[in-house]
């Protein structure tokens, strides 16, 4: 009887264990689902998403975390929104455990073009790629978490290969093939030349995700080819293939173009918590759900809220209000972010200030009230400068909702002037 | 009076200087012109003819002979008279007191093609490669004078490349100026691939000449491209750029193929006397001129006094019999060669064996006069097996002129046999 006993209960606990079996898998179906909802959330597109979900769930039932690259140029930029839909997407996978290595192209950036053909090119010495890439992890490690965060330069391993190495390297890959790449072969094309070096560059950027053994690279559209020739490499060396994640463009707060600083229609990163969020009510309705995925951090459960609550028809403004909200948060502290908001509120809202007002462009790249004297006058928006200065004297012109006491009184881009009664004029410098 | 003297002295010391100086310019301009006639004897073709020239008249100023580079494939060759043509002409600029440098691809034959795609670029080990390049220097010294020579692997310096140093190698060339040489141009109009490494192939062999500071490279018609590309590395670099060389194809015995040991149609640089003796005087009248040209060492004014007799009316059987003559006392001693001579006459001439004798195709290695019954009866040489059999009893066949015992008797390609009286017929195997 004993050992019978001894049976059922061992009986028991296999059945027990399978069940517990049972629900750990469920568990571990369940986060990767929610993985990839995360990864693939505002992604243009996800190319080895079998593969990843498969790596995904071997991480978590290993708990060993994935190998996710990123490159960048050191060419110092300032990093605006646009740049940061790349940055905030390595942040969402850091935050779900997995190690982020950003791969800085030094190798890359102190040759530039041998030829001295390309300006785009320009050989960059040692210190400047080292002061720019400080700059750029300064700005990354608003986004990033600095101690989760591994920073490579490519010279590291690159500046290792020889000849022999390079020609292998150079042997897993056809000409044609090669002359795929839509610039390459436009150039082609064109009988504008191509150095033979430029065929390295993409190699380089592969060959660095073989000695990472990435498991994910991510980037922009623009770097299909390579981050694709990547997944050939690691293939060709016996490794299991990145997935490649490639984020869209996003538009800047015209709703037109895409973010560029010098088309004026960027938010930076580093811009004041006032600036962030006025410029986010800038952004017109159609972009709302882009910018909450491409631009913030939220979680998938909650845009699926935003989106059902823009179709229920819901006041576009009240979710752009959270938009801005959320965004300058990420960027300064919870106090600034409701200054910003109050400040906002005040200048714009409860004056009435129309978030879309006229833009006029102002021809200096910082300047007075006085400067404006003629590009308003031109505009039809005051008559004269003599004009001007009477409607300053009495108290007929604000700037950003404040009142203006002088024609000395300086002007920056974005700043709202209210003219009179009814004329609300923003300021571009360009 | 005296100082007067003293002057009118010193006048004509500077006139008799001014005089040896005329002297001097005038055996240097003598000394270039000769050089450039032995030179170009022959050549197909000579790129950067002036700056040959100035080059040469600075070496003989100066006494600082010429560096003249000479590349190899190590796949170990049976080296005939076509091959020789190069390597004849390098032995004639050895001869006016350059230097000889023969450049192993070492470096590139132990690459081989990395994707084993090409069987014609199987890699070879460090053994493999050292035997053939022991192989091929037994061979060319029986042309150069192995003191003289210098025997350069380019693994040397190609193994110390860095990816560094190839990008720069790689930017000085374009992508459309490497698709313009024939074989590359033509695999990627007709869609077959070329590997990203095979581009540097042409570069690895151009850089060759940077690291030598060759003054002049020596090729076959199909090195073109790869010797042209060393120019324009060296100018990149801030070389004078070498002069280029080419030597055309040697028609085989046939006069028609080029020569080739596959097609049965050469003379091999290590064949014994009488066998190079032979195989000469069957070259067609035609080629007479090209032979001295391509395969001896004769100087310019002697080979105009050839061509001078040809256009006279002269027999030229007499010109093949100093050509054949010529080229074999080149690789045998002079004994030797009288001894081909004579039996060359005996064999041939004095038994009125037809120098262009009917060619047998006999399809074996090596065999009897057994294995030649076929072949002969299906010929209508001989009626049947008995007959030969018979004609061999009775004296009635020769071989190179000598009466043969026996149907076990050896033959070898060129093997003339007399069957009968009046039939002569040349063996080749196949």
């Amino acid at each position: 009887m004993e050992v019978k006993e001894e049976i059922r209960t061992e009986g028991n606990a296999q059945a027990d264990k399978a069940g517990a079996n049972k629900t750990a898998d469920a568990e571990v179906r369940r986060q990767v689902h929610h993985q990839m909802r995360v990864i693939r959330q505002g992604a243009e597109e996800l190319i080895g998403e079998a593969e990843l979900e498969t790596k995904l769930t071997v991480s978590i039932q290993e708990g060993i975390p994935l190998t996710v690259k990123f490159g960048m140029d050191p060419s110092a930029p300032d990093i605006h929104l646009g740049h940061a839909a790349a940055l905030r997407k390595l942040k969402q996978m850091q935050d779900l455990g997995h190690n982020i290595v950003i791969v800085i192209g030094d190798f890359t950036a102190k040759i530039g073009d041998p030829t001295g053909k390309s300006k785009g090119r320009k050989a960059m010495t040692e210190n400047e790629v080292l002061h720019n890439a400080q700059t750029y992890q300064e700005q990354i490690f608003r986004i990033l978490d600095r101690e989760k965060t591994q920073v490579r330069f490519n010279g590291e391993w690159l500046e290792l290969l020889n000849l022999n190495e390079v020609l292998y390297l150079a042997s897993t890959v056809t000409v044609a093939r090669m002359l795929e790449r839509d610039d390459f072969q436009n150039r082609f094309r064109g009988g504008i030349p191509i150095g033979l070096h430029e065929f390295f560059y993409p190699l380089m950027q592969a060959y660095d995700s073989v000695e990472l053994k990435a498991d994910l690279e991510l980037g922009g559209t623009d770097q299909t080819f390579n981050i694709l020739m990547g997944r050939q490499l690691q293939k060709d060396r016996g490794q299991e293939p990145q997935a490649a994640l490639f984020m869209p463009l996003l538009e800047g707060i015209d709703g037109v173009e895409k973010m560029s600083k010098s088309l004026g229609n960027y938010i930076g990163i580093c811009e004041d918590a006032r600036t962030m969020f006025t410029k986010v009510m800038r952004v017109p309705d159609a972009l709302i759900v882009k910018y909450f995925e491409l631009a913030t951090d939220i979680q998938p459960e909650e845009l699926d809220k935003v989106k059902e609550a823009l179709a229920d028809g819901c006041n576009p403004r009240d979710c752009k209000l959270a938009l801005a909200r959320m965004i300058t948060a990420l960027y300064h502290t919870g106090a600034e972010t409701a200054e910003a908001e109050q400040f906002f509120r005040e200048a714009f809202t409860n004056k009435a200030v129309p978030e879309q007002a006229e833009v006029l462009e102002v021809v200096l790249e910082s300047g007075t009230l006085l400067d404006c004297v003629r590009p308003l006058t031109n505009a039809g928006i005051v008559a004269s400068g003599a004009q001007f200065r009477r409607l300053i004297a009495q108290g007929g012109v604000q700037k950003n909702g404040v009142r203006v006491e002088s024609v000395e009184e300086k002007v920056q881009t974005d700043d709202v002037l209210k003219v009179g009664k009814r004329r609300f004029v923003r300021i571009r410098m360009s």
